[in-house]
């Protein structure tokens, strides 16, 4: 198998695939928009009375735990069980882990429980849960960076595909992996982005449900050259916000492919 | 009666209405800032200890189940007893209504415990509640557009005036109708902006209490105008989005008549 | 002691203080990018199983009521507590303090139960909580504007540093005061940006703990300026919000003390 961004990229905008997303406060008008800007549906719902009515008809299900209490993890474990028997991927954000023992132990029950299909987050947090030594201050990795060991590493002991982003990412199944060095350090200079990554690896895989590799890759780089695009429009963090979503709809499928950059 | 659109605008930057929305997490900042921007004041307020005082001194309630749990469903049902022994419209956004059982039979309970002045949705939404056939993924109107047949219908069997919004929009009160051709594609590619058309008809109902179809009608007029004026500066998505706050608060009271389309 | 925010900057720059905040659901975004935007590491947690774990690491707690419900008030109080414990600064925030009597009790038990460094509201909630006759529209001062002598009787009456923002800002410990004449009228127009101020305070007091009353004054000359340099770029209330995050990140440590106002 390879990367084809273009060509999901073109699929995705004619299916329009819901993207159901139970995730944190701070973040979700963000990631709603850049699930759109993209060409999918998101829909934001967490209510344990409609959660399994939603993720069974959603396309795939991101689970991200930047703002965390218990009742939002129960509707999490609801939908995602759900989304795994209707055939649904799951990508996990897996936001903070390591800096608090409620974020571990959550991350850590959430893949327990659920099928996951990607887990996708920075170096600290992806370390923590492949029970490796990681340096996080709050939601930030401020250690080692993302490196293809770690992904690798951490795809053989959760199971899953796992997708660890930094200045240059690195996608793993355990097996194969993909680096990925688009992007821009502006996005890290905005809240959100991390998790705006997820919700758009949560897109691909809706449209390539059965390659959860390559759409996690696939979904870095579409993010990656949308920030390089962005990044060349902004003068600082607040108008790089703005032409964020500007780029991710103006990605072009026809030149997608050639502008992905492993080093 | 007829929109006095202008005139309505003109009235509400010199009041400054206070608008209590209850409303969802993914959109609280977006309604939050267009309310403030066209002019009036907005609050927002949940818990049950508080919202029945808001809601009591506040010139309009806004009311929108975009993510929705069931203590939120109380505090909607307090505030709405508490507006409508004041005297203060109510504006529902039926957001997702069709989507799940929990969100149609909550717009219905809101509908049937409370007196509404207004529904603002999409079609599909509001062909869900006027009980048509509808079809909705997520919280997006897939399949018919809004029609002037449809908002009359639904007035007529909601008991309140209907605000369908669409490429075209069509507000009645089951009797007189008005259409509104006015407003942008673009609208439909930042998430919230339907919320936010839900808080303006919140802002003009608080300045035309006595007429509540004009209040919609005019509402969709003075979005619609912003959002044009907003898409001329845009490059996209995110450009387009906080163009359309900069054009809200721009809007001009001597010339917004003259710019209503109705196709 | 003096104002030093040029140094004060530049050592919150190196040191990337964490910043841990819980606030209201309008403003997640807003503040957290905010913080990023000038230099620390912001970071969201409410739930009862990790606030005190979080508390106990961070550089300063920022506290704000701008959207209540009790249990969020359990975990404000929790985190308060530790971050007393672990001697880190906390900066309030009583967002519609004198709307109702929830918020103004609310406002009211924190700085009771809590060792509160900083109290920063506009003139009505300052006011309220200094038991002063004031007048409030929702969360918006609507009577008289920031005094040198509210600050001072608020600042006596709670047993902390006051920060009364307004067109000329007043902030004092009860003895000594400083006057901070930066800023712009388009902060009035975009919501949270009192909020936004508040985060900004507890990025100052990470840096400067021992000295509340110069770190809440370096805070207003900071976040004015930066809206000075924002409203240069901007065409209303949206471009001025994305201009806001560019201009935090572009404040210049060296030229910072200069352009101080105190009217």
């Amino acid at each position: 198998m390879t990367l084809t961004t273009g060509a999901d990229l073109r699929a995705m905008r004619e299916r329009k695939p819901l993207v159901h997303q139970i995730t944190n406060y701070v973040v979700m008008n963000e990631t709603a928009n850049a699930t759109l800007a993209i060409g999918a549906l998101p829909v934001m719902a967490h209510a344990p009375q409609e959660v399994e009515e939603m993720a069974s008809v959603a396309g795939a299900l991101v689970l991200n735990i930047g703002t965390l209490s218990d009742h939002w993890i129960e509707a999490m474990l609801m939908a995602g069980r759900a989304a795994n028997r209707a055939g649904a991927p799951i990508v996990l954000d897996p936001v903070g882990a390591g800096a608090t023992t409620y974020r571990t132990a959550t991350a850590e029950r959430l893949l327990g429980e659920l099928e996951i299909a990607v887990v996708r987050g920075n170096a600290a947090e992806i370390a923590t849960l492949a029970g490796q030594e990681a340096e996080i201050r709050g939601v930030e990795s401020v250690g080692a960076a993302a490196s293809p060991e770690l992904a690798q590493a951490a795809a053989k002991a959760l199971g899953c595909v796992a997708s660890v982003t930094g200045p240059v990412d690195h996608v793993s199944d355990g097996d194969r992996s993909y680096a990925v060095a688009n992007g821009h350090p502006l996005l890290g200079a905005v809240s959100g982005t991390g998790c705006m990554s997820t919700a758009i690896t949560g897109c691909f895989l809706a449209v390539r449900p059965e390659a959860p590799l390559e759409a996690a890759a696939e979904a870095l780089v579409a993010f990656g050259v949308a920030a390089e695009d962005a990044a060349a429009e902004a003068k600082g963090p607040g108008t790089f916000h703005a032409a964020l979503y500007d780029a991710l709809a103006a990605l072009d499928p026809g030149t997608l492919d050639s502008r992905y950059r492993v080093a």
